[in-house]
Order: structure tokens, then C-alpha cells, then sequence
């Protein structure tokens, strides 16, 4: 067969994914004498964890997102390819996309990431939408200021009061930080340039099924955030199941709570690349990976970040984090070089968790670096200093650090805007105000 | 009538979009004794001028977009409404919006600003789009940028010539501005990060159907700005009708130009306002107003800036240019002020030109101010200066300023986004490359 002949020269390497694993693994590859592909379905590498700042209108899409290819200029053997793959012919060793491609591989990275999980209730997407893209969080962000400007002109109460109720479903950091930014929009920014929405028909709701918010911290910083969102007007209710989720609000147990906001941070799956691979997953859809990342059947095709089931020697799962997706996509892009250099192999993978942090607004965080734990504005100003340390790219850096100050200093939105072909209002309220105008 | 019985305490006053004429109405009437509402589709003012930044992804839409409500936080007498109109029932003094309201008023003002026109080709629209709102600027920046990632990995010469080559149609401030902005970034910012593009294999067409670019602009002038473009790149074709556009190309006379990327700069029309007041309109839909910017048969309803045909004392149309708008939105709200407070009328209006200009890329423009005439670098300083000066708000400025400051010493792109749905590419692009694969 061609395609394999044609290793005998110089393997060829694909990735799928440029997210922080795969052009982690890309990076690692950068010296390696391999012929390159990465393979995305956006033409830029977006910075995930601040993507709920776009969605409350403090930071535009660009401020978080590098064009791949400038990513990846300086590195001579990397190809980049803007398609959506659709399936991985492993006996053939190609990758399929949308528009007909057909790329070779002699090792495959695959590393697509994760997308929401409304566990079996797919139907809740349209009215619970969630945060993963950018055209998600531009949706959400129209949906938060679309909701404000009705309530603003809105005179039957109860549709007034559904209008200014904002549910956040799930009470982990993607939840908490939106909770506290949505906070901090309604009450503050939006405060002012309204007339008839005030602070006292505003309700904030966050929702999370287990004993408490931030499970994955210390149980005294994850209290700490619980009383610093309940500080800044958010509702925090544990022990909270969501049973049903429609266009008119949330059923919490047998209660029912009107919200025409509801945003869904509950849960996720793997992206279906264990279909592609034909390979067993686990239930998040995550693939079941060795010890080296690679599929049991198949040590060539390496499979990391949300996209994996990974087992660490301790039995722990690796998290679906971005620290654990870099030092993935790091160590098999250094076992693709070493392979192909035939050298010694890498130490095993080891994860080192350098901590977690998240922020409550403009002003407070909790920090847990293992040897360091931070509470309120010191942790904010070091959660800032990581992030904006964190973005890829020396102008997104600047532009996201000038936005903050501004936003900081004069609790002015510089994102404020509706966007997107679909502005035409809910119908319910549409209906209310004809029947008004009628009488 | 309940109506015209309330008019007897507050005079209201209903302006129907917030661009430069509507704000600037608003403004004017910002001490006078009226209930005013500002109706507007959108709920941001969106600072036109720099739109075709957006499209060249030098900026993001949040930076030359400020929310209204924002804009008119200190006018206690104006509100906002974030809606669609619809019509305009004149018997009944109302505005009637998509969403069913309906808005009484004493005083309209018709601000609703020009769409592109295709000279009876709608048909056109679809394979040229043009710049008028956030989405065009957004959908035409997927275009270029999916047309360069598509190149890069096409093998057909003749699909990747036709790739490569980008036609803006209109040799108006538009067209010209677009045609150096989208030669620099395909030729700088671009040609850096691409392996297989460079400028030999790229061309940039900007056509006109007159016998020189920007007719408005004093002939050495536009001469000069001609041979600024030709510099960089660009091909101007002047005396040039486009007789038919397609997804393949347009037609040029009986030339045919493949090209996968078109764009529209030639041409606008009034919005449907016209329609809506059943007041005679000219060839470009624009409603004819008296001196006073009233309709003929009704003094209580002006419309003002690209919705208006307005022929000075002198016979001269009003320019549709934001200059015009602004002042006659200013003239027009003084003017409802002293009828309202039975004040003597202002003096009749009259069009202060303060000059003209355009740049071409990042290091030439053409100013002409009367008094003083500019071209080249000096003259591209002054623009910068005097379009920073007019953004609406002073994170705009800011942010625009560091943006083009950054983009001025790197030649980098920060804006350089594919957005939206619609990520599949171009179906001609696929079929060759199926026919490939299987070959």
C-alpha cells in the first residue's frame, strides 16, 4: 500500500484538536522529524476558561482566541487544516472530513475535547444552552442582554420577574464563575442604564445536585465561595436536583422556578471520537486509553484531554482540565519523537497537579495551590496574573489585561452587544404585549 | 383620541434608529420638556465608518460598537427599545415594531439609514455580499480568511487562482478602504502564516464603473489614492461594469474573472421607511423632505440622514455621509425643542462641509478639509487621530488606538476569526477534492 510505503521516509503525524492538548503534542513535535497535520474545525486555539467573560459582555472573542497558524508560524514541520473530521479510517490509516479530505497518518493525537452533557436530555439544549464556543457564549450573551431589555419594558409582573431570574445549573467553576459575572453584569453595568430594573427584582440562581459548590476544592475554600456569591446576590441552592428545564424555567424537585435565563453548566461529554475510533469508552463517551495514551489495540493512535478515559497509576482519573490536557498532549508528542527516533522512551506520564483556582467576580477568588491556599482579593489578583500569563499570544495578553482594568475600574461593559441574525424577541412576551396593547 | 388628549402634557417623541442621525436628535433634545424614545433594532450605535476594519479583522465589532443605553445614560428623558419597526400607522400617531408593540408619538424622527443595492440584482447578494452591519463585517471576514485556508490546501491551480483572487466592486470610500485593507492582510499579516500563498499568486481587483475612484474627492486627489492602491498591489479597473456575479466570479463587460470572494461597495438604497410613512420616495428610496427635513403633507414627521433626499438651498443633495446625518439629526431635535417650548425656529438648516477623507491601508490616506489638502502618511495620521477622536466612548477609543497600534508595528491580525455556523467550505472546492482523492 502507498500510504504505508511512504513511512519509510518520514512519518507522518496527524493531530485533531488544537485546543491545549493537541497543540501541546504539536509543540513537543516541533524539532522532531516528522511531517505534521493538525487538523481543527475553527481556524484559531481558544482560551476555554475565560470564555464565560464573553459571555457576560467583559471580553470579545478575539481577546481569547490566536489564529492556529500564528500559533504554529515558527514551526516548520506543522501543516495546519481548517475541515471537521468525521471519522478515522484506522485500517486504511486516514483521517475523514466534512469535505471529502483523506489524510494519512502513521500516528494519529486525538484530542477534540468534550461538549455538554444534558444527561439523555438533549431537548433541554435550546432552552438551557451552555458555554463551549464561541458562537455558545456569543448566544448566551445575547440571551442574558436580550432578557434585560424586555424586563426593561415589560409591565405584567410575573413576566417581568421570569425575565430577571438568571439559573446557572451546575455549581462547578464554569457555574460559579458565571454565576458571580452575571452578578456582576446585571446588578452593576446594566443597573445603570436601566430605569425599572433594580436590584430588588433580580434573582441570581445557582443550582448544583451535590452536598456543595466546587467539589473539587477544599471543602473551606469551596464554602468560602459559596458565602462570596451569596455576598454578591446569587442564590446558591444545594442538594438541588433539575428536573425538567423549558422555555418558561426550571423545575427544581417539585418546584417550579419561571427563568427565561438558564445556562447549563452540568456536565459533559466526550466528543464522539470513540465512534470514529470504534474504540470502547467510557460513560462520559471518554475513550478508555493505556498508560501511554494510546488505544489497547492500537499504540500509534493516542487519544488525551476530555477526550480520554486515563487511569493514573493511582487509579485517580486525570481531570478534565486544561493543566492535564497540556502535560498529555506534552508527554505523547514526546513519545511520537522519541518512537520515531527510535531513542529511549519518556518516564511514564505523571500528572502534577500545580492547583486549582477559581474567581467570583471582579474581586474575589480562591486559590488552592497545595502549598499555597489564597481567599477574596489576593486570590483574585493571582487568579488575573495566571490567566491573562496563561493566553496565548502577546496582544490578547494586553488587550484582555487593558479590558479588565477598564471593566475594574469603572464596572463598564466594553462587550455590551446583541449580535446574530436571530433578534426578533421570545414569542411569549410578544404575546402579552399585543394582548396589552389591545386592551 | 387618548392619544392626541396626552400631547397636552408631554410632548412625545419617538426616533426610530440609533445611528448618527438618531443619536445625534436625541442628544439635542436632551433639556427639552419631551417623553423620548429611541427605537432601534440593534442595541448598540455601531460606528460605521470602521466597519471594514471588522471585515479585515484589524478590529473586534465590540470595538467600534457602544451599547445606546450606554450612549444616553444621562438623558433622563429618553428610553430605549430594543425592537424591529415594522410600520408606521400616521392616522393613528404610532409605531407599530415586529415584536407588537406599539409606540405613540407627537414628534417622529426617521433615522433608519441605507442597505446595500444590487441595481435590481438582489440575486447578487448572496455570492457579494457587502458591509453594513456587525454580521456582514463578520460573515465577509470568514469569507476572505476560509478563501486563504482553502488555497493553502488546494492543488487545482485554476481553483486556487480563483481562490486568491478578491474583487471588491465600488470605487467609493467603501470599496477603496476595503480593497487596502484586504490587500494588506493577505499579502502581510496572512503571507506569514501560510506556506503555499504568496503575492504573486494573489490578486486584489477593485472595480469601478466611473472614470476614476472616489468621485466625491478632488481629481489629484483620487488620482493620487489610485496609484497608492496600484503600490500595494491592487489592480484598479476603472470603466468597469459588472455585468453578472456568481459563486464562480463575476463578469467584467464580456470578461469573465473567476473569484471566489466578492465583495459589494457599489451601491445603496434608503431602508424601507418609505413604505412604512407611504411618502414618495426617489430612485435610491429616499423619502423627499422639505427644507425642514418634514414630510410634505406632515411637519411632525422628519426623517433625516441616508433614509432622506434632501436638496439644500443651493439644489444639492445631501451627501450620505455621517457628517450629514449627525448635523441634520442635531438640527432636527433643536427644531422639535422650540416647538415644543413655542421658541423661535432655529435658522433654516444648512450643511457644513468640513471635508473629506480615506485610507488606504495602514500608511496612506487622502484628506481633503477645504482648507488644507493631505496625502500619504501625514494624511493617514489625521484620519487615525480624527477617527479615534469620534468613536463613541472612551474604551473604544482606547481599544481601537492599542489595536491599530499593535497591528501598525507587527503587521499582526488580532481580530483573524472564522465565526458562525457555517464552518462547512465551499461545495465546488469538495467535489475536486473527492475527485482527487479517489484519482
Amino acid at each position: 500500500m502507498a500510504a504505508i510505503a511512504t513511512t519509510t521516509t518520514i512519518p507522518r503525524v496527524v493531530i485533531i484538536g488544537a485546543g491545549f492538548g493537541g497543540l501541546a503534542a504539536a509543540h513537543a513535535l516541533k524539532h522532531a522529524p516528522v511531517d505534521l497535520t493538525i487538523v481543527d474545525r475553527r481556524n484559531f486555539h481558544l482560551f476555554q476558561p475565560l470564555l464565560y467573560q464573553v459571555a457576560t459582555a467583559s471580553l470579545s472573542p478575539a481577546d481569547i482566541a490566536a489564529p492556529i497558524r500564528s500559533v504554529l508560524r515558527g514551526q516548520a514541520n506543522a501543516r495546519v487544516v481548517l475541515d471537521k473530521v468525521v471519522d478515522v479510517d484506522r485500517r486504511a490509516r486516514r483521517v475523514v472530513t466534512e469535505n471529502g479530505r483523506s489524510i494519512p497518518f502513521d500516528y494519529l493525537v486525538v484530542a477534540t475535547g468534550a461538549r455538554h452533557s444534558y444527561f439523555g436530555r438533549d431537548d433541554w439544549a435550546v432552552a438551557a444552552p451552555g458555554i463551549k464556543t464561541v458562537d455558545d457564549a456569543t448566544r448566551v450573551r445575547a440571551k442574558i442582554l436580550k432578557a434585560l431589555e424586555e424586563a426593561e419594558l415589560e409591565d405584567d409582573e410575573a413576566i417581568r420577574k421570569a425575565l430577571l431570574t438568571f439559573v446557572i445549573v451546575g455549581g462547578g467553576p464554569t457555574g460559579v464563575e458565571m454565576a458571580g459575572a452575571i452578578a456582576e453584569l446585571v446588578r452593576h453595568a446594566a443597573g445603570r442604564d436601566f430605569r425599572r430594573i433594580s436590584s430588588d427584582n433580580i434573582s441570581i440562581v445557582l443550582v448544583e445536585a451535590g452536598p456543595r459548590i466546587l467539589p473539587g476544592f477544599r471543602e473551606e475554600l469551596s464554602s468560602s465561595a459559596h458565602h462570596a456569591l451569596e455576598a454578591m446576590g446569587v442564590s446558591v441552592a444545594i442538594r438541588t436536583m433539575v428536573t425538567d428545564v423549558s422555555d418558561e424555567g426550571v423545575m427544581l424537585g417539585a418546584m417550579r422556578l419561571p427563568a427565561r435565563t438558564v445556562i447549563w453548566a452540568a456536565g459533559v461529554k466526550a466528543s464522539p471520537a470513540g465512534r470514529w475510533l470504534d474504540a470502547p469508552v467510557d460513560r462520559a463517551g471518554r475513550v478508555k486509553v493505556e498508560a501511554d495514551f494510546s488505544l489497547p489495540d492500537d499504540p500509534a493512535i493516542l487519544v488525551i484531554g476530555d477526550t480520554a478515559a486515563y487511569a493514573g497509576t493511582d487509579g485517580a482519573m486525570l481531570p478534565g482540565v486544561a493543566p492535564a490536557a497540556k502535560q498529555a498532549g506534552h508527554w505523547v508528542g514526546s513519545l511520537i519523537a522519541t518512537r520515531v527516533l527510535s531513542a529511549p522512551e519518556p518516564v511514564p506520564f505523571r500528572y502534577r497537579d500545580a492547583g486549582s483556582m477559581a474567581t467570583i467576580g471582579r474581586k474575589f477568588a480562591i486559590v488552592d495551590l497545595g502549598w499555597l491556599r489564597l481567599t477574596g482579593f489576593p486570590a483574585w489578583l493571582l487568579w488575573s496574573a495566571a490567566h491573562v500569563w496563561f493566553l496565548i499570544g502577546f496582544r490578547s495578553r494586553l488587550s484582555v489585561a487593558t479590558s479588565w482594568l477598564w471593566s475594574y475600574l469603572t464596572y463598564e461593559r466594553g462587550a455590551r452587544l446583541i449580535t446574530g441574525r436571530e433578534i426578533a424577541l421570545a414569542r411569549p412576551a410578544t404575546e402579552t404585549l399585543q394582548q396589552k396593547d389591545a386592551a
